[in-house]
């Protein structure tokens, strides 16, 4: 096992009815900032609950920060923020406001210069604006961790950063509140928890059997409740485990201690800014791909993971290995989403301009830093020829 | 599920050679009452390396906390601390060194009569010392949790406590401080979490699948690497594998949204306090009793706890449930610990004695609260009964 350092201060609010709790979770006297989206917040009951919460509080609000959100929109909830000096944020939506609202927080107090180079050039991120959180949609994890992706119009990008700044001071999940998603939302919320997990977890061996477990067991319950979710879409209980999966997938514990691999998100984060695809369609596409291309490297746990995820058995560990990935993308694909590139027309090209975007920051991919521009081609080469395999 | 709240603030820091950071987790200027047990961080390293890191800071010390931390013993703590203005309590040792500790920082601030009110009658912790922990055992997972178990010589008793102010600000926890326990502690280490995880997890379903995978693998990584400790008492990976297995079964991470019975800890609290046998060996007996006499209200997760911990197949579920309460009992006995009374020459009248004082406390136990002064009895009755399995 490596050495690590876990902390993580987040305060989770987790059932129904919790949203009400609002008002003891925030200080009185402070302005609130509340951060949100397109607007499903007013619709579903959410934006009266919170502001029923809230009534003896002073609240000013910023809606309509996109999925992916921008820059460029975040900048001038920034503006807002600071002309009427709010002190708290609150982020009601999902992982993509929650993000947002991050680099909002962040960048209220970023003092040298343009905080676009908080995600461009890692620009020390010392303080910022405490965040509190309202989750209506479970994905990303964002609500349990200090991490934050955003992307820009012009020119086109998608960078994260990560700080201890940005960690929301709370968390409230109310699984009620995801029941009316469309099925789109519910599926990329299996997805991008599935992968996240599979990202440090199919790396090498460092003899951390703990971390293993509970690894698969989010796995193991994302298989199972996913496609329930699918099927019952107002049972409370599998909204339940969802939730539940999305935040334990991303909050730094299976992580402790193990290899990362994060090349998936990475390309994938390419692909969503090029082509707009949805995050999690991304990862479905370029997770198979890593995975077949990466086989040799992440054998042993690929068959690890075949036989104690899919229960795969007797076959060699490279048929095991092979079968679970198999296994991985029919998941994905009867979910509903597709897992090939060319399902979402992208251009051939998409594998050189990926893979020079990528190499020309200097970075390198994947748990040995060996994934690099050749690499990044032909990963994206097998995410359109996995098609194949699916007539 | 049940609705939750969970918030841990505890900085965790793992890995060997951790404990030089311990002169950037403490604030310089502070002064430090380092408490410990019998002196064993004397003999093993660990007290050289604490006093090195804190070569600049001002360390006061409060040596010879016992196994099962007395009040008494505590309460010479507080009396020195307050006379020197501790503003920094750092506990080096294990489970009973920071469960004393965490009396002492609440008794210092204690402002309303006798501090044994907070044990006795949960008197409320309105604030107490700032704590940090150098781990050298792991076992109860005190070092992630603000929970505090103390006993009294006179009268004798054996009370927990818990509070969010005792949660240790950090926790730096090296695997290697742990390897030259004696046997028996290492011993302790693998059933105390064991059973800390039981009680979260054999109680009734609540779909919660996610909590159960998590429970379910701690309890196989304590079964796969417990008696490879024994073996290897040196080998690096084993400890920390272990070390954090202990941590997970109690910082109320799988103990969300479930039930919980702890009704193994009460009743084992009261044999430690009545005939002083170790707190691990106490829940070794007791265990196996309280899954005999409520199987039929644990029936279900007995049944997937033998079919997934224990890998029987092809039982009913009754079967299944007798067979997975006799591979624990036997799993604990090949760690080479006794599991019934008759081993500890515990005199017959055990059971209505433990009954009493529970029930004299007006306490019913169990995820149902139907376990009552009956219920006690016919359980010890079957903790001496046990021995008939192992003649």
């Amino acid at each position: 096992m490596q050495n690590f350092t876990y902390h993580n201060p987040v305060k989770l609010v987790f059932g129904k009815g919790s949203i009400k709790q609002l008002a003891d979770l925030i200080p009185s006297g402070t302005k609130i900032m509340m951060t949100y989206g397109g607007g499903s917040i007013k619709t579903n009951g959410v934006y009266d609950q919170v502001k029923n919460a809230l009534r003896n509080h002073t609240v000013i609000e910023f809606g309509g920060i996109e999925a992916n959100p921008l820059y460029e929109t975040l900048m001038k909830a920034v503006e807002l923020g600071k002309k009427e000096n709010a002190g708290f944020l609150l982020s009601v939506g999902g992982g993509s406001v929650l993000d947002g609202t991050k680099f909002i927080a962040a960048a209220m107090r970023f003092e040298k210069g343009d905080p676009w180079e908080i995600l461009a050039s890692g620009a020390e991120v010392k303080s910022a604006v405490p965040i509190g959180c309202v989750l209506t949609l479970s994905a990303t994890g964002s609500e349990m961790n200090g991490f934050s992706v955003v992307s820009r119009k012009t020119p086109t990008e998608k960078r994260a950063f990560a700080s201890p700044h940005v960690y929301p001071q709370f968390s409230i999940l109310d699984p009620e509140t995801t029941c009316s998603l469309p099925k789109r939302q519910v599926i990329n919320g299996i997805i991008d928890p599935f992968v996240h997990v599979t990202e440090q977890y199919l790396t090498f061996d460092l003899n951390t059997p703990l971390q293993d477990r509970q690894a698969e067991g989010i796995l193991l319950t994302l298989i199972d409740q996913g496609p329930k979710a699918l099927q019952s879409p107002k049972d409370y209980d599998i909204r339940a485990n969802l939730m539940w999966c999305a935040t334990q997938a991303l909050n730094g514990l299976i992580g402790c201690g193990v290899a990362h691999d994060w090349a998936t998100h990475y390309i994938g984060h390419e692909l969503t800014a090029l082509y707009g695809i949805d995050h999690a369609q991304s990862l479905a596409v370029v997770l198979p791909g890593v995975l077949r291309h990466q086989k040799a490297r992440k054998l042993q746990k690929l068959a690890q993971y075949g036989r104690r995820v899919w229960n795969i058995s007797g076959l060699s560990d490279s048929d095991t290995a092979d079968q679970a990935i198999a296994r991985t993308e029919s998941f994905f694909r009867s979910l509903g989403v597709a897992t090939t590139l060319t399902e979402y027309n992208i251009p051939e090209e998409s594998g050189r301009l990926v893979a020079d975007r990528i190499s020309g920051r200097g970075e390198m991919l994947g748990e040995h830093q060996a994934i690099g521009k050749k690499e990044i081609r032909e990963i994206l080469d097998l995410c359109y020829r996995n098609e194949l395999a699916h007539p």
